[in-house]
């Protein structure tokens, strides 16, 4: 599929730019599902997606976010026909972003409790959690090592959500 | 104009439901520009788009957030036939995000010096001048008085946006 160039800037306001990059709801959560769910490959990106993202825009979701350098694609090396997704810094730099955005819809609209945890963690955490959490998606995606050992937010958050969605089947 | 209603869920996830209601770049632009341009009437909001938004695209962004609960329109009282927009409580707690969107976009895409002054501003006063601002939105869209007495956010957010445009103008 040959890439389309990005439409036309409308505006150099730093918000218009940004959600003319960005702001179409897919894109963010392909992002939210790469971060959070660490689902590297389009297979796992479609078929776990809880909004039932459809093949074709995720494939053009991805397409996008690679041209605007936020997503990059290299061959897997344990299955060669496969590709792996990582973000860059440049999409690992939206977790401050990505957790407003969490904070403002649990207090504002009618979200679940399962997957609304992990948002209460992160706005619970403030900035030193982000950075934390930046720094080991810079481990899992760039492959820069971290400088914290012991157990990483992204399993504190796992934990969390497993927990609440046991609590959520008893119920 | 008859309202639609919301299109469905697709998720219980805060960071889906903040996209499917705020998610759309244009819904944002529009607060943008009621909150930090305070634009409340209809004309203003069009004529004075730095996006060039059209005016059907504005008349229906306008009904979604107004049915979202994020703006209210009341009869403006000098001119009767005029509607005068307001932010409701839920669209001024956006400024947070709306603050972040302007960071990321100021470090990451390619914007311009008058119109990313004012996230500059927003991003170095950081959550104490969020507050500040949000209290005087309250006065302005709510008509609960603020907290503070002295020079506004805003007053220093326009004075620093006009003098980078005196700035632009001279080179």
């Amino acid at each position: 599929m040959k890439a389309q160039p990005l439409p036309e800037r409308r505006s150099g306001c730093p918000i218009n730019l940004t959600l003319e990059t960005v702001g179409d709801r897919w894109s963010l959560l392909v992002i939210r599902d790469l971060m959070f769910g660490n689902r590297r490959h389009f297979r796992e990106l479609l078929m776990n997606s809880e909004e039932g993202i459809a093949s074709n825009i995720l494939a053009d979701r991805l397409r996008r976010l690679t041209e605007a350098g936020l997503v990059t694609r290299a061959d897997d090396p344990d299955h060669k026909q496969k590709g792996i997704y990582s973000l860059t810094e440049k999409a690992i730099q939206l977790v401050p972003l990505l957790a407003h955005m969490g904070a403002w819809g649990r207090r504002h609209l009618p979200v679940s409790e399962e997957l609304s945890v992990r948002a209460r963690l992160l706005e619970e955490g403030g900035p030193q959690l982000w950075d934390e959490f930046m720094d080991e998606l810079r481990e899992t995606h760039l492959g820069v090592k971290r400088k914290k050992s012991g157990a990483t937010v992204m399993e504190r958050l796992q934990a969390a959500y497993e927990a609440a969605c046991r609590k959520s089947r008893r119920t």
